[in-house]
């Protein structure tokens, strides 16, 4: 079949006929290769986001991504591979325990990471906290250390789904991003071109996340497994919570000392338990153990150090300074203002200003309606900034 | 009220809100001044066509067109204003036939008409196969000839409803043409530019149409009726059929020579009872005549010559050749090859003929759909093309 007229693709989708997947996978690589322009791929998105996608135009619209650049097979990791990825919210550190925490118990985690995207951190920003830290790890070395050690944390390189990002901007400017099936095609593509065992995907729901009701984020990870589904990988979804933050501290060099107090096994809360859960997950499907062994060995992999020497190690084969393991607060960089904001139970004043202080920085439209419920918001470029701390209306750790 | 982000005029409306009309005009005189990418506007274009416009966002959209330039007051003109405008068929002369027309009885038109779209042909286009004539008319030039003549057909100028060609060269692009708020406000934004005491406007249902179905024009037709009236201006809308051609030519010269001929009363049928329909109309409400005494009065500027003379002074005042008026076919510019078709009152081979010759000439999508009941189709740089000639299914004039 010869490609269609992009124009007659996206009459289509305006008319809200289901595609085949080869105009979805023309359409899609030929935006990729700069063949279709800007404006009609705008037009196509919103096509797209109006008139919705089914499980199969979205699998071709995966397969296009992902058939955009070059893939990771990982074919040299010899221990079980496992992903885990976030959709991001608040305080939601899980990544930085969850990778040395696994690596500890034997599996082997590359985990390629994404920068913050609207009020919520990326796992890179919060690592680069780190004097020296790299995450501009070359594919090689990024394998051989995933290999040595059992974890990476590292940037995607350009050509890793180059359609995606191509296509987020545009979404980004275009008011298409939050249409579920564009969503899941764009977490999952960058899953799907990594070879791994299990891919983990935990989904926020509520305030403080994209998916702001349950409902919506059931249907992201519905969408986001079927994928995998139809690809033939392995997937486990969870949606959680976030209608609070998840960890205790929101700035990225406070987010570190987190991970550490967690690795350390010395702090409790939702943010140890939520990686926990995906370790015991990743245990049961990876080294064919029951929930409750595992469990046990996650927590013990914790208490014993044995975690936090993973992520000694994979600090320092990145090039950040070790010490941060055992005196993070002494390694990291201090923020020119850490402002203590007590957050009571119900919604007050003090809880608004957490927000009011930390919108500025980016554009944000619901700032009031979210600061109902979620309490802190902060931008991704605030490594050197303000650092707000809070607890989830319950009580204050720093 | 401070201008909205655009993305968040695209957000509501893709949502399928209904807009404030700044939120509309903002938009669209922000796209004008080039504020607003063209991917952006394209996505606004696709969620406007998908969730529609009300009455309030047509008139906001075709406000802010015409905010978009200057406006062609016509105030120095003495005679009663008609304005006559087509949405485009196949044969479709009946500008050049009521132009002259309407002057020989009194009335001033001043038609600025366009060139042909898809596979209708335009009226600037037919006139221009008058060896000479001009229809790059300086606005003062213009005005001076309708006054002195009572018509003049000329091109507008670029700074003339800027933002409608802007828009349409993006909808062309996007997949967003067919949409018919705005249809209804690129058509009739040029019309509420220009001052006129009576607008008339021809809404082509059909097969050789842009409205394929009655139901459609007749849609059209009452959004653009609401529009001129929500502007505070008088427009009658007459839906007339295109699944036929209307005259019996078909190529711009043969248009023309077909115009002389019913300018000088000699060939009846479908098209001269379209001139006296509009005709008729523009003396009852312009004149106040009642109907039978404006189309005695009509039919009696065609038998008598009088039309032809404003013809010829027309196409004299434009620069072009005045004996077209008198010998059509010694004056225009003869065809490579002129093809007689026969079309029997059912659809035939010889029928497909005439559609298959045209076709090639131009990007047509439903050829075959259309050539059942159609007949012929012409692209519109037919000029010195093949010139088909067709009448509807009947029988064959040339």
């Amino acid at each position: 079949m010869s490609l269609a007229d992009p124009r007659d693709v996206v009459a289509a989708k305006r008319d809200g006929r289901t595609l085949a997947p080869e105009e979805v996978e023309g359409f899609v690589l030929a935006y990729a290769r700069d063949e279709v322009p800007d404006y009609l791929a705008a037009a196509f998105l919103m096509a797209c986001y109006v008139r919705g996608l089914d499980a199969g135009e979205t699998l071709a619209l995966t397969r296009a991504m992902v058939a955009s650049g070059r893939t990771i097979p990982l074919e040299g990791i010899s221990r079980p591979k496992v992903d885990k990825h976030s959709t991001g919210g608040v305080a939601d550190g899980v990544t930085l325990v969850f990778a040395p925490l696994a690596a500890a118990l034997g599996l082997a985690v590359a985990k390629l990471s994404g920068r913050g995207l609207g009020h919520t951190g990326g796992t890179l920003d919060k690592l680069e906290a780190i004097p020296g830290l790299r995450t501009d790890l070359e594919p090689d070395a990024f394998e051989r250390q995933v290999e040595e050690i059992g974890c990476a944390v590292a940037a995607p390189t350009a050509d890793l789904v180059p359609a995606d990002g191509k296509l987020y901007a545009l979404r980004d400017a275009t008011a298409t991003v939050p249409a579920i099936p564009l969503i899941a095609s764009s977490v999952m593509s960058k899953k799907l071109a990594v070879g791994t065992d299990l891919i983990l995907l935990d989904v926020k729901a509520g305030s403080g996340a994209f998916m702001k009701t349950v409902e919506d984020a059931v249907e992201l990870a519905r969408a986001s497994a079927a994928l995998a589904r139809d690809w033939g990988r392995a997937c486990r979804v969870a949606v959680t919570d976030m209608s609070q933050p998840l960890g205790s501290a929101v700035g990225n060099a406070l987010d570190v000392v987190e991970t550490v107090a967690l690795l350390r096994g010395q702090e409790r809360g939702r943010l140890r338990d939520a990686a926990l859960v995906f370790a015991v997950e990743a245990q049961v499907r990876l080294l064919d153990l029951d929930a409750t062994e595992a469990l046990a060995r996650a927590e013990r992999a914790l208490d014993s150090g044995e975690a936090l020497d993973a992520f000694r190690r994979m600090v320092q084969a990145q090039g950040g300074d070790p010490r941060v393991a055992d005196d993070p607060m002494g390694v990291l960089p201090q923020a020119p203002v850490v402002r203590p904001i007590l957050a009571p139970d119900e919604f007050s004043p003090s809880a608004r200003t957490a927000v009011e202080a930390a919108t500025p920085l980016g554009r944000w439209g619901g700032a009031e309606e979210i600061a109902k419920t979620v309490l802190a918001l902060v931008d991704s470029d605030f490594i050197t900034g303000e650092t707000i701390c809070v607890d989830g209306g319950r009580h204050l750790r720093y």
